[in-house]
Formats: structure tokens, C-alpha cells, sequence
């Protein structure tokens, strides 16, 4: 039977700075990345996520991000490969605490934003993420975009890997996500994305931008959680993923 | 026979701001404590720092500190019991990943500065810095001022301690350090520090500045590591300890 | 005529974070304080704040705070003297650039949070702000706790003051704020908030919680800027200070 | 006749941590530049730094650089055209606020390290530059890399602008700094460098790494501050410059 993982980036508040429905959009999703302090999230957002997250069954992993609070992580930045590795380690492990705090096991790690996109493309930014996350801990699944370089680092470092996949984002036809620079890049009807999830995870293929049909892996799909539109997109697309026998269930489970 | 622990504060170089000789000061001291990236340290300044001790077979702690780099974590903040707790496990945890990655075992944690100023006097952060400590891995040994509540909040939480002495440091009658401010805080004679340790170590006693003796524990002993003197002290403590038939060995071995 | 100015914290957001309705509070007050970067606000938030209160008429102050984003400058720290002195200096020059690129005078400096408590009760601290700001430009006026040190130091560096009064808060008979930590610190009910307001601005008088009544000048209001009750709330004070004959300007003009 | 100045880097402490020989180096240079605090620099150094180098009777200049205090402003950063242009009326403002405090003006703004080389290449960010520093003091001078997009910028903004050049740094044919990631990026031998600097300041011209000569303008000579060598390096480029009949002086005198 057909399976797919939820997953919603959450614990982006930070200080006396709220952001996110965290507490309404872990009804629905089955997997959630918590920021570690450098993008956003602070020590205290990371208890109070790690807790709510576990009360609602719903599975943990680490969110590391740039050291960019002011652009929330989404700037690229020139990093090296061994800045990427250290900047992973120290934040798997920054979490880790509260994990462990909670006698809680923590199953995946999802780098965010603009270390997401870069190491979507940079094979040696993805390698040192990789190995970063397969030092700290080998059993880590790693959470990156579908098809990207990222995976393919997680496969060569000896990790199990979740291709992910978005609902309201157009794809190319080389299997990239379309630019947010670009007009198109948004899929603003939900039907549509809802649509394109279940063709993903049931054919394993995107109807492409340019109208041919793109492979694609669809382990875990990228819910948002900010705004009442999301929450509501939350809830439809689990239901109308379940309606058409599709399982919701955690990557790891 | 006696023993006891010489620890120094490592790890808290920045970017590229370098500060302490790590290297050198390694061959001297049995624990390092290793700045976490609040009041100083960064993620790789951690994992070289975690590198270089682990090869001179040094064990390593944790030496959390308040969120004030520019202020090297000396100045009081107001901070509230929890985010004491939730700063302390973050940190923790941060150093716990190039632990995790590299394989060794955490030996111990010590605050840094104002946090370990804060917690020798205030029972309420005490207790929370003992109870991340110990959530987060109750093996861990607490370091903190001896005779202080962080020594009695670790005990009171189930964690091993280590009451920590100065070498460099006069005492009040009542057993705390007499405070920088005045002006016979320090002791700038360094026969007379190695003499004060050695009857701190062997007799269990400190000659206070009012002139009567004190009871205190001296379980390790805090050492410098900046500059060309402190680097001499540490030799010649190392030396004078072990021909006054005391053993220089980490805590936890 | 009796008169009073009205002031609001503005420019609170910080990078993705936004925080306080700042477009619309604009509309009720005479002065904004604007935040500068230490413990909240950043540079384009600063930007947009300044173009906003101008559009508005609304007088600019700048609102130095303690350098903890995270604490949102609402912890004491020990700073010294001097730290107050160049923090508050630095911050008022970063406002700054901000007014000479759209062509702006700034009107007043009134410290943030735990650096205006502290400035309140520490002459030291207040006589340092108070250099500060009459360094920076001798025109300023600084905004202080009505009848506190940091208006005394104002005074004694030959700047001219603004004593501030504030719609919700308690008084203590020595004329000080009753702490946040205390039950009865908040007047929770509006009517009681503006007739506190219009017997301090008409009689000089708040009667304090120890029920005599309290000496006190009030040349400006703070007036809260977030969330629909503080609207609805700027909106009746207004209204009703001008009911009641009082004129509602920048302490300036 | 003619003349050069000589510019360094200032003001690069940040806390507890030293970084450059500031006072040594200031006996050689005739223009200062001045960390903000976002790449380096505090609000207590950069008092401290405006007081050594008023002393001296160096010209001061705002470094204005990426808020990456970790990578030292080094790391490129993908900011766009409006967030340099707040970034840099922020830091210009934050210096401008310890000039004001002690009676001096500002002479100059020379972007740092990734923001310099950024803004040499791209129109865009090199224009919001240019514009940044015109509307905060229109009789600022401008210096960026002799040839680059960043000081025809200044020239389109209507400012003053300075063609800075390195002595230790080799050229392309297109008169762009040979990268640092290339072998023969650095010149070892003083002599030769002191030699390039006399030929640029004298001919306007300088020996390309690949052969044939460049014209170039050199208005400033970037001097470095940071070891002994380069404070003998100083010294004799000082030294020898005046011998061959060039003047010393600081741009705008």
C-alpha cells in the first residue's frame, strides 16, 4: 500500500518573537523539523517544540540552518564544506540535548532553507552534511529535496534518505524545483497541489513545467505551518491523501 | 594517596578571533572545559578544540555560558531558572554532537563565569543547571565553586560532583572568593598559590583573608591558559603537586 | 492649556519576525521610540519605521536597549557605566543615519526595558545615558520614568527632559512603578487608566497603591502598540484626554 | 607632486577578543577604517579606536561590513541591493554617532571584505552602496577597488570617490585583484610590493600577472595592521614612497 510522510518545519520562534501555528499544525503532520538557534528557534522554543511535538506522537528531527537569524537562513552564504559539517554537528547536537532531556529518539535531520537549496546542487556541500549527520549519529534518516544531491550524499554516506516532495511548488523538467524568482514557481490552486502529491507518491511522477513527466521519489511531503490557509491546506491534503489510500504515516515508522 | 584534577578553560577562540594557548596548555591540565558557542567558541573552534584534547588524552566537559559574546559571559544577566536550564541543556548538547561524531565520552560540566558566579549564590538556578545536567546525561559530573549551591544542587539532583578550587584566588571566611573588585582578589605570588593548593588538596583547609582557617574540598583545580605566565604556572604547579606526593589524574578516572 | 504627548516602542520586528501593529498605532501617538537593533529592530526595519512615523508626523526618538535580541532587552545586565555609554551612543548613531538619509531631525532618546529600569535607579547608569545622548547631539531630549535618576541625570547634563508616565501601571507612594512581579502592577481597567492619566497630566497627582497621593510630572504617556486591545485602547485615551481639554502633541513642538 | 594615502583597517577587537596592533599602526597610516560591529567591532572599540586615531590625526572612515561576525564579513552573502543600502546607512550612522560625540568628521566609507568585493563587481549592489552613503553625508568620499563597479557607483551617486590598490596583491589583465584562491595571488617580496605601489601611484599603471600593463588609479594604499611584518612593512613603504618624491597625506587634505 501507499505510504507518505507529512512534515512541517516548526520551533522558528524566537524570544519574544512568535511564529507559527506550531501547536494547531502538529494535528497533521507526522514529522517535524525543529530549528536549532542559528536560523531561528531559541534553547526555551526548543524544549517547548521538542515537548508539544512528542505529546502529539509526532516524530523529531533537527532543522539546522545558516548562521543568518536576520535573513532567517534563507541568504545564501559562502561556507565551506567544513563549516556546513561543523554547523550540522553543532545543531543535530544542540537538539539532541533536548531529546535526550525527554528520553526521546530523534529520526531525522532536514537542513533548512538556503543550506537546503545549496546543498541540493553542491555535491560537496552535501557530502559534508551527510557525513555530519551520519557521525553524530548513523541512524539518522536525512530529509532533502527529491532527486538532489543531498540524497545522494546521504546514500554514499551509508544514511537512510527521505526524498522530499512539495505540494505547491511547480517542478522542472530536470526534476529541479521552478525558482521563486520565477512567476510560475507557486501552485496557488489546492486542489491542484493536492492533485500532484497524490500523483507523486502513487506513479512517482510531476507533470514538469515544460509538460513532460519528471521520476520523482515522494517519501515525505513539505507541509507549512504559518497562517490559517496552511492549516487548512493541512487538513486537506490528509484527508484527501487518505481517501485515496494513501497512509500517513512518519518516515521511521 | 591524594589526587586531584587540574581543569582549564579551552575553546574560546571566535571566527577568526584566536584567544588562549590550547595547544600548549593541553600537556599541563587532566580536564578541559570546552566553551559551547554562547559566550564564546564557535562550532569549529569546538570540534578542533574537541580534536586536540581528545589526542593528549584529556577528558572533556562542557563549559556552558550566558548568551553574551561581547561580553565573554562575565556579566550578570537576569536570566530565569528556566532558561537557565534550557541554555544548559542546549549547550550541552551542542558539544555532545562533536563528542558523538568523534566517539568520546563527556566527562563533566562546568558554567562559565557569570552563569558559575550566578549559580555558587542562587539555590533556584542551581538546582535547574543540576537538573539539565543530569536530564541530559546523568552520568555527567558536575564542576562548581566548592562549597557552593551548584555543588549542593548537583548532589541534590544525583549527580557526581567536583568542588573546584583557585589557585590564584584568596577566600572570605565564609568560603567564597573574595570578589574581584577588591583589591586582594588575586594572588600574585606563585609560590604562595602552589602552597595554597597543596594544603587545600592535602589538609582540606584555606587560610581565609580575615586569617582563620576554612574547610573547603579540592577536587580540581581551575588553571589558566592565556598568556606565556600561565602556561609557567601550570608547569610548575603540575611539578610541585607531584613532588608533594599528589596524583595529577582527571576526575573521573 | 494643559498638554501631554503620547509615545509608543515602534520598529520592534526583526528580519522574518514581525511583531507590533506599528502602521496603525501610528495614527494615535506623537512620538515614536524606535528600536535599534540591540533587542529588536534592524536596519530595515528602521528604515521602514522612520519613513512610516515621518509620513505620519509623527516625532522620532530612538530606543537604545541592553544587547540581548533573545531577552528582548527585558534582562538586567551588569553592564558598566561605560558600556551604557557607548551602547547608547552607537544606537542613537545608527537611528541617525537613518534620519540624515531621509532628511529628518530626531527629537528624543528614551532608553528600552531593563536599561531603562536600570537607568532609573542607578545614578551611574543614568548619568552615562544622559552623557551619551548629550554627546551625540545636545539638543535631544531624553525621555525618563517621571521623577527618576535617569530624568535627575538629564537635567544635570544639560539636556532637556521628558518625564514619562504610564496609563497602566501602578505607582508605589515614593512615586516608582509597583513591580511586574507584583499582583496589583497592571490597572486592567481602561476607564481607571485614563482617569489616572488626566489626573496626572491636570494635577500632577497619581494616588498611589498605598492610597496617598504622589507628586509627579507628566509630559508623555506610553502607549502600547501591540495587539487589538492596545489600538482600541490608544484610541480612547486619546479621545478622552482631548475631552477632558488636554492637548495631545510632541513634546517638541 | 605626487601623493598617496595610506588606509588600514581599525577597530577589528570585539569584546574580550584583540585583533590587530591599532595603536602601532596608526603611526604610519593617514586614514583609518573603522569596524561597525556588524563583521567586527564593538560600540567600546570603536570609541576607543575614533580616540587613538583623532589623536594621531589619522582621517577616520566607516568599514561598514555583512552581519557575519563569525566568518568576519568575510564570506559572501546573497543580500540584496536594499539590504546593503540599510546596512550600510546603520554602520555609517553607529560610527557617526561617535564622531558626533567627540567633535570629529568623517572622512570616508570603505566597505569590508565580502561586501568590498561584491560591490566591486555588481552594478547593483555597488549602486545601493553608493546611495547609501550619499544620503547619509553627501561629502563623504567613497574608496573601493581602483577600476570597479563600486567607485563608478560613487561617481554616478554624485560623491567623491578614492581608487584604493594593494600593495601585496597581484593584478589581472582586467585590473581585478588576482583571487586569493589562485597561487600568485600574494606578493611575498616587500620590495617588489613597494615597488608596484610607487609604479601605480607614479605612471598609473601596473604589471599584470599575465604580462601587460594596467592603468589604474591610485588614490589609497590598503595597509594591513595585524603582526609585526606588517608593521615594518608600513614603515618601509612609508619610508620609501616619500623617497620617491610622493606625498603622504590623507585623501581629503
Amino acid at each position: 500500500m501507499n505510504h507518505v510522510d507529512l512534515n512541517c518545519d516548526l520551533g522558528e520562534s524566537f524570544g519574544a518573537y512568535q511564529i507559527g501555528l506550531d501547536k494547531d499544525i502538529l494535528a497533521f503532520v507526522t514529522s517535524a523539523n525543529i530549528a536549532c538557534g542559528f536560523h531561528a528557534g531559541d534553547p526555551s522554543v526548543m524544549r517547548k517544540t521538542v515537548a508539544m511535538a512528542a505529546e502529539k506522537g509526532v516524530q523529531i528531527g533537527a532543522h539546522p540552518g545558516l548562521p543568518d537569524l536576520a535573513g532567517f537562513g534563507r541568504r545564501n552564504m559562502a561556507i565551506t564544506p567544513q563549516e556546513a559539517y561543523d554547523l550540522v554537528v553543532y545543531q543535530i547536537g544542540a537538539l539532541f540535548g533536548f531529546l535526550k532531556a525527554e528520553g526521546i529518539k530523534m529520526q531525522h535531520v532536514k537542513p533548512h532553507g538556503a543550506l537546503y537549496n545549496m546543498a541540493a546542487k553542491s555535491r560537496e556541500l552535501a557530502d559534508a552534511i551527510a557525513q555530519a549527520v551520519y557521525n553524530t549519529d548513523s541512524e539518522l534518516i536525512l530529509f532533502g529535496l527529491a532527486g538532489s544531491e543531498l540524497v545522494r550524499a546521504g546514500e554514499r554516506a551509508g544514511l537512510k534518505t527521505a526524498h522530499e516532495v512539495f505540494a505547491d511548488r511547480t517542478y522542472q523538467e530536470d526534476g529541479t524545483l521552478t525558482p521563486r524568482t520565477q512567476g510560475d514557481a507557486l501552485i496557488h490552486d489546492d486542489d491542484e497541489a493536492v492533485s500532484q502529491v497524490i500523483r507523486m507518491v502513487k506513479e512517482g511522477k510531476v507533470r514538469s513545467r515544460q509538460g513532460t513527466d519528471v521520476n520523482l521519489k515522494a517519501d515525505t511531503v513539505c507541509i507549512h505551518g504559518d497562517g490559517a490557509h496552511a492549516l487548512q491546506f493541512a487538513k486537506k491534503i490528509r484527508k484527501e491523501l487518505e481517501q485515496a489510500d494513501i497512509t500517513i504515516k512518519a518516515f521511521s515508522t
